[in-house]
């Protein structure tokens, strides 16, 4: 890890720190803006002046802010936060990106490798103890658990509980309404599947997680890409151009905290984008998996909640917030509640009935909202820390975006890197990254990389970032 | 349950009445012939005169045998175990047949329902000890087992032990060949994907689990049912010339006790089965999950065992075995285990990980081969003694198939039976029976039904099928 002041006031650098770059990401500070004296900075911030000198080095070796001697530090960032990427035409294709994801994830999967767009939460994150406990009582009081199908719409103890847990949606759902699956994918796939056939157009945000597009794929359907902007999500404006001459069957997506940009839809875009959605007969499917790890202190209401007409099936997990290997999601379909219930049936018969039972009883027991409060925290900790790694170590150019939550952040690098030979460069040195194709059916994203703030930031991740930012500037 | 004699040659009067009904379904003893005098079988069995005489009188209930006053017992019984039917077009058509089987389903899942249809092995016929025991140990041991996706083709541990399992089909299976899934209909729908599109023409024998019928639903693709012989499955012949005229992509069939026939392949008809495949270059997905509950000493081999080429890809899981709630099955799909592994990442990502550690630890353990042949003899038993129940209370024209494995009981009521009407009058008496057209796309099996011989059969069992046969009798 690279070396911060070791003082009590460390803390307090690190606000400065974020405090400056933040402003010259948000414009409010621009190229050429003078920065407040240190004499200024160490009143307002009561700090020492070295501390504040301190930070202003570190913005500078970030590339922020340029010394002039004798004068003072000024912006030498010209603010190029990732702006939305609008050339995409719009008409629906064929999806064909599972191969490229298998094969960068079986390439990663070895041990020993560090995956800095890792797809999971790390053990240290999750309440495992408390699971294994409930583990151990649900196998004493419950021995045949596994000994029946827990048909859908799958165990109604856990339904009761998700439905208790959505009462930031605003309105009131129902135990019925839900239809539990084996995590969000299936959840997307089935509800997909419940109002598309092979051969529709599927809208999506562009980019999008690879998930949603390989379900697209899986159903032999078309895809059409709508560009999205890293802060605010899909395009609205393009959409209904887009919406005027093309027919669409249905839309897959994630409103809270897009993968891969983290982009957070602002309310009244959501409320514009329903509307929308209602006036051209689209069903609109929502992948919320995120919604849960917003790191400001209320949570984004998703689609659904601003959804009257019943157009929006809602799909979330537990495998960000509990544990991946569970497999369990849930759906929200809507009036196409009875037909997802049915293909779920079709598709697999049932979710695996002891992990259905576990999440139950945990939930039961309280203490999801204390957890997801602390998990919240602890990535936003990691996403600070990686953005000041990737700004230390990584090319000028180098722009990110501000995840308001989730822990998914979007890079775009240099026009002139060569993104695949450093995915190939990374894993010789068991580093896995997630490159920006993996996100599109477009060439739009090759010089990006998703990374994740769900491993804990050590000097191990620092070294990584090190190691990616020397690969990079060998590309020059 | 009926009344048998209560004294300590209870089981021969047994064994009379099967042996004798056996020689009849097998047309070794014809309608018209005379039994064994009372005398000479009272010699044979070393039983009483009387006892024999209790045996041929639940024959002639059963209504097999008649007693011509002074000359003894007569077949009364034409032989007419259900016979291939052959009505069916051989053309490709839309699978509808999910709205029926979930209707069905859901009606019969209320608490008190006795399911003579039940999908599912009952508790006390699964190790659930020895599993939680595993289990307990697995949580202790490897207290992070659900703290990441175990991504396909699934954990290794779990494919070596299926691997070694697969000793009896005369190859040898490579752990690296194997993709888990979540239950054996995941891996049916995976292979099918593998190698067909919407659209596409898939084989079927019929009638058919619809289980099958509705994951070529589920793909939008188009069923042909070809005709099954309920003791020999699909008719060779008529294939034959369908695979003439019509253009087919893949063939999905359990040749080791159909569903729900219980129809066993004879071997040489897998091997002629396998060269026509082969020879219209035709996909071949082979559904096994009963093929390890053989009733005969030995293991019937399955299709894959006389595939040279590549063509078959083998599903089965542990659903029936061990528990259907750990959903955790697999698939061998030869060549195409590539793309299968990449459909399920696709479908679902992974299968959940806690039932993959458990079996794979109590596969590990031993023992699972000792308790298989426990659970034959228990399914055989159980067979009997339905067969006995079903020949005691239905009425005359009844016939039943006679399994040779997997508990399945294919019965064909007299023609002029309304079973729609049974099933309804059943299920108000809290009896749940799995109708015949729920396996097939085609009216040919609405006067049959299927049963299974999971549940033990005790009093309440064969009330149940006193109440059906009183039922079916009201109908005439």
């Amino acid at each position: 890890m690279r070396k911060i002041p070791k003082n009590a006031s460390s803390k307090l650098y690190q606000l400065i720190v974020s405090k400056i770059r933040d402003s010259i990401l948000s414009a409010q500070l621009r190229f050429g803006d003078r920065l407040p004296s240190l004499r200024k900075m160490s009143d307002i911030y009561r700090v020492s002046v070295g501390t504040v000198l301190n930070a202003y080095l570190q913005l500078e070796k970030e590339g922020f802010v340029l010394a002039k001697p004798q004068s003072g530090f000024y912006v030498s960032y010209k603010s190029s936060r990732i702006e939305a990427q609008h050339h995409h035409q719009g008409i629906p294709v064929d999806v064909e990106i599972s191969d490229l994801v298998s094969m960068i994830f079986k390439t990663s999967q070895g041990s020993g490798f560090l995956s800095l767009g890792a797809s999971s939460v790390p053990a240290n994150l999750l309440p495992l103890n408390k699971l294994n406990q409930i583990s151990r009582e649900l196998i004493k009081k419950n021995p045949e658990h596994s000994s029946s199908y827990l048909y859908p719409p799958g165990l109604e103890e856990l339904r009761i509980q998700i439905a208790k847990n959505c009462t930031y949606f605003d309105k009131v759902v129902k135990s019925e309404e839900i239809v539990i699956t084996s995590g969000t994918i299936d959840a997307v796939n089935l509800c997909l599947r419940s109002v598309a056939e092979p051969g529709d157009a599927v809208i999506v945000e562009s980019p999008s997680y690879y998930g949603i597009l390989q379900s697209i794929e899986y159903f032999k359907m078309k895809v059409i890409e709508v560009p999205g902007h890293p802060r605010t999500g899909i395009d609205l404006e393009i959409l209904s151009k887009i919406l005027k001459k093309e027919k669409v069957k249905a839309c897959v997506i994630t409103a809270n905290f897009n993968n891969p940009t983290g982009a957070l839809m602002p309310e009244k875009n959501k409320q514009y984008f329903i509307e929308m959605m209602s006036h051209y007969g689209i069903s609109v499917i929502e992948d919320d998996v995120f919604g849960a790890l917003h790191f400001s202190d209320s949570a984004p209401k998703p689609l659904f909640a601003y959804d009257q007409e019943g157009i929006v099936q809602y799909c979330s997990s537990f495998s960000k917030t509990l544990s991946p290997g569970l497999r369990v999601g849930w759906a929200i379909p809507g009036k196409h509640q009875p037909r997802v219930e049915k293909l779920k049936y079709m598709s697999s018969m049932a979710t695996a009935s002891f992990p259905q039972h576990l999440v139950a009883k945990y939930l039961q027991s309280g203490g999801y909202e204390r957890h997801l409060r602390k998990l919240r925290k602890s990535l936003e900790n990691n996403m600070t820390e990686m953005i000041n790694a990737i700004y230390s170590h990584f090319p000028l150019g180098t722009q990110v975006t501000l995840p308001q939550g989730g822990g998914l952040l979007w890079v775009r690098l240099p026009e002139y890197v060569d993104l695949d030979s450093l995915t190939q460069e990374a894993i010789k040195r068991k580093i896995s990254i997630a490159p920006g194709k993996l996100f599109s059916t477009t060439q739009n994203f090759k010089n990006h990389i998703r990374f994740t703030s769900w491993l804990d930031f050590d000097s191990k991740m620092d070294d990584a970032f090190k190691t990616l930012g020397r690969l990079l500037k060998a590309q020059i």
